[in-house]
């Protein structure tokens, strides 16, 4: 097995082509501004051989990128794979790792465009995915105001109570109405409710009040606040527009000092998903 | 130290306002295709601690994308660096190899626009670059025609014969050169001239013959030839055009089997770099 031989196995298992220049040529759309984002997935910190099926790694490892690019209610349109394979992923992993992702991407028009290929003691992903928004239409983290009621797009915790073994829906669909709805603060619930609540009302410069928070089917409060991997979006719209349909009330932008958040009227500390803490 | 510490630290290493929101928010430039690359540099397969400095790292990070931009004749634009760091990797060395890839970024006018931070058993780094051209005016492998002149764009086996340890220089003016030139077809040396010239032929559907190989001072034939990472050009021209000052002529494209590659009267093998090879 080389590297030729596995560049021409992973065109097959997701239906690109992908053998060919040192980049990807790409037309970018017209009066449009580019949305890009990049994430990395690591065996043993995000997943583990023997609990998460290589078809549910790829999956997850476009997935969250597709979360960052609704969360700006961006429209698709490429991705890039990077991957170091460990001596444990052998070739029946990686077909499976493609066919998640491909899966993925063809539900939502995602086209995968190139990548790297090299190895690794310990499996790694890097997955760029680059969107669109008509220019100056971006949902951004600080426009939201004081007064402003929050929503998130479903309930929270289903994936910390799953131990993080479904297969997340990225809610393109919702972000697209958020932002012809111009909804003026969102961002998705990629490190759990009492930080990235946290990390809006900061960047927007207001406080926040937490008045309910929906519970996902099996998962507690703690998961829902701090468990991360939501792919929901959290997001602010004055009191005179109306979510769409399915979005649940969760609280309000206050004015305070910004950044803070308070929940059944105590303070809530700013605590989630982080790989660097010592949790 | 947790994430938020380290993307501040990050963006006072670097110089950038890294902050912000789930994507980033960039503005195509108007009647251009973008070029996009990405490249994944591993601990142990890339580079070893305590023989490359963090510096070098941060610096060969960038500068593999930037090669790929180059070989295409693109402009730069933007940067992303997502980051798996291992337990051996302390503040330190991440400043160090933030300033290193920094020091490069601005030398060549490209802006660090986002990335990722996570962590695992084993450092990797994956950059991706974004360029772009003209519509229709990149530098692609496939367009040589039998009679175009060989040529690279300076001697070869530098990096080889040094144990990889220098901070290589990416041709990006002698890319743009080549873009206004209309060289037929061009490729970077990144995996040794065997292995990239075998591509160019097999790509333009024609066959190689090398004159002369160009040997970097303290490098050996076999450096040049299968050594890899030169970040040199290789590049077809029609015997009409003149090539940019300092390229050296090696050869020519000709009639034949395409991909076939000879040198002194005999068949060059398609060997190089290849990280899943068993060398």
């Amino acid at each position: 097995m080389n590297e030729l031989d596995l560049i021409r196995a992973i065109a097959r298992w997701s239906g690109n082509t992908l053998i060919g220049d040192d980049c990807a040529i790409l037309t970018p759309p017209r009066g449009r501004q580019l949305l890009v984002t990049t994430d990395m997935l690591v065996e043993g910190i995000h997943f583990r051989f023997g609990v998460h099926s290589a078809h549910d790694c790829g999956w997850k490892a476009l997935a969250r990128g597709l979360s960052d690019i609704a969360a700006m209610g961006g429209d698709l349109h490429w991705c890039f794979v990077s991957l170091a394979l460990s001596p444990a992923t052998d070739r029946e992993w990686l077909a499976g790792f493609y066919r998640g992702l491909t899966a993925l991407a063809r539900r939502h028009g995602v086209s995968l465009a190139g990548g790297d290929l090299t190895r690794s003691a310990q499996l790694s992903a890097d997955v760029t995915v680059i969107g669109s928004t008509p220019t100056g239409r971006a949902l951004t983290r600080s426009g939201g105001q004081a007064g402003d009621r929050l929503y998130v797009t479903g309930p929270l915790g289903a994936l910390a109570a799953s131990g993080y073994s479904l297969r997340p829906e990225p809610r393109l669909d919702t972000g697209l109405r958020l932002r012809r709805l111009r909804a003026t603060a969102c961002i998705d619930i990629s490190d759990g409710l009492s930080l990235d609540l946290h990390r809006l009302a900061l960047a927007s410069g207001v406080s926040a009040r937490i008045d309910e928070v929906p519970i996902a089917s099996g998962a507690t409060l703690e998961h829902a606040l701090r468990g991360g991997e939501d792919y929901e979006l959290l997001f602010a719209l004055p009191p005179s527009k109306r979510p769409p349909k399915g979005c649940i009330r969760i609280g309000s932008l206050t004015q305070g000092k910004p950044g803070t958040v308070s929940f059944r009227g105590k303070r809530l500390r700013a605590q989630g998903w982080d790989p660097f803490s010592s949790r």
